[in-house]
C-alpha cells in the first residue's frame, strides 16, 4: 500500500538514529533546532518540487511541523516542502 | 439529499478505524500530529483541485480544521485543500 | 427594504433548527466546527462569486465569522465568500 | 469645511437610533458582531472604489474598525472599504 | 534643515489644538480612535504617493503609527501611507 | 575591512548625540516612537534601494529593528529598508 | 560527507570567537540583535540566491534562527536567505 503526498508534500521514512549520516545536536547556549534525518518515499504533485528531490533522496528535515502516519507497520512523515532544509550527498 | 463543496474545499466521509488502510500513532517524544483517513464524496468548484483529488479517493487529511456536518444521518467533513495531506493508493 | 452585500459578502437567512436539510454536529472527541444552514438572499457584487452562488441557494456557512443584521424584523447574517462551506443540493 | 479620503477609505456619517432602516441585534448565544448603519459623505481616491459607493449611498458597516472624527460639530467615521458590509437599498 | 522621507512615507507637522479644523472625540461607548491633523512638510519617493498628497496638504492620520523627530525645535511625525486617512479641503 | 549588506538592508553608523542634526523626543502623552540617526556607510544588493540612498547620506531610522556589528572596534547597524524612515537634507 | 540546501537555504560554518573579523555586541540600553559570523560551505539551488553568495563567503547572519546540524563532527547551520545580513569583504 502506498500513500501519494498532495501538492508541496513530501513522504519520508525518518532515519533510525543507528544509520543517520549528520548528526543533529542543540548546543546548550542556543535556541537552534537540530534537524531530523530521512529517505523520500514519494514526491507530492507539485513540478517545481519534483525538480528538487527524488523518491530515495536523503533529507534534513525539521524536527517539528509534518504529521505522521503508520503505513504497514512502519513509522513515516509527510513534510511540506518548507519542512526541507537540504539533501545529504554522500 | 447532497452537498457541493465551494471552492477548494472537498467533502469527506471519515473512515471508521476498522476500515482504515494507514494506522497514524502519536509517538510519545514528538509533537507531530497524526492524520485520519477518509473517502472523498464531492469535490469543491476550484479547477485546479479537482486535477488533484477526485470522488471515490480515499485520502489522508489533518485531523485539526475542517467543519463536520451530519447529512442523512452520517457524519461528513469539509476540509479545505490545504487539510489534505495525501492519497492511498491500493 | 433590501440589502446589497458589497464585494465578495453574501447575504444570508439562515435555517430555523426544523427547516434545516443538514445537521450540524460537535462530536465530544474533536474541536471541529458544526456550520449552519441558511438561504442566500442577496450576493455581492465580486463577479467570481456571482458564478459560485445564486439567490435562493441552500448554503453551508460557518457558524463564527459574519455579521447579524435584522430587516424588517427578520434576522440575518452577512457572511464572507470564505465563510461559505458549501451548497445543498436537494 | 469637508474631509476627502485617502486611497480605499470611506467618509460616512453614521445614523442615529431612530432613522435606521436596518436594526441590528447581538443576539444572547453567538458571537456574531451586529453593524451599524450610516449615510456615504465622500468616498476615498481608489478607482475601484468609486464604482461599488458613491455619496448619498446608505451603507452598513463593521462597528469595529475606523476613525471618528468631529466635523463642523457633528461625529463621522472614516471607513476601509473592508469595513463596509453591504448597502441598504429603499 | 531638511527631511525627505524613504518611500510610501510623509513628513508632517502636527496642528495644534487650537490650529485644527477637525475636531477629534472618542466616544464614550465605542473603541474608535480619534484621528489627528497636521501639515504635510515632505512627500516620501514613492510616485503614487505624489498624486494622492502633497505638500502644504491638511492631513487627518492615525494618531498611533508614524515616528516623532525634532527638526530645528519643532516636532514632526514620519508617517507611512495608510497612516493616513484623508485630506481636509478648507 | 567592510562589510556588504545583502538584499534591501543598508549598512549603517549612527551618530553621536552631539553630531546630530535632528533631534528624537518621546512626547510623555504618546507612544511614538523617536528615530535615531545615522550615515549610510554601505547600501545592499538590491537595485531599488540603490536608487534610494547612498553612501554618506544621513538618514533617520527606527530605533527598534536591525541588527547591531562591531567593525574594527566601531558599532554599526544593519538595517533594512524598512527601518529607513528618510534622510537628512543639510 | 556533503549536504546541499533547498531553495533559498545557506549552509554556514560559523567561525570560532577568535576567527571573527568582525565583533558583536550588544549594547545595554538597545534591543537590538548581534549578528554571528560564518563561512558559506554551499549555497541552495535558488537561482537568484547564488548570484548573492558563493562557497567560502565570509557572512553576517542573524543568530536567531536557522538549524544546526553535525557534520562529520563539526557543527554547521542551515540559515534561510532573510537571515544572512552581509558578507564581510577582507
Amino acid at each position: 500500500m502506498k500513500v501519494q503526498p498532495l501538492d508541496d508534500r513530501v513522504l519520508v521514512k525518518p532515519s533510525k538514529a543507528e544509520e543517520r549520516s549528520v548528526g543533529g545536536i542543540i548546543l546548550p547556549d542556543t535556541v537552534k533546532e537540530a534537524p531530523q534525518e530521512g529517505t523520500v518515499i514519494a514526491v507530492g504533485t507539485d513540478e517545481e518540487l519534483k525538480n528538487l528531490v527524488s523518491e530515495g533522496d536523503q533529507v534534513l528535515f525539521s524536527k517539528f511541523g509534518g504529521s505522521e502516519v503508520k503505513i504497514d507497520g512502519d513509522t513515516y512523515v509527510i513534510l511540506s516542502r518548507s519542512d526541507i532544509l537540504g539533501k545529504v550527498i554522500a
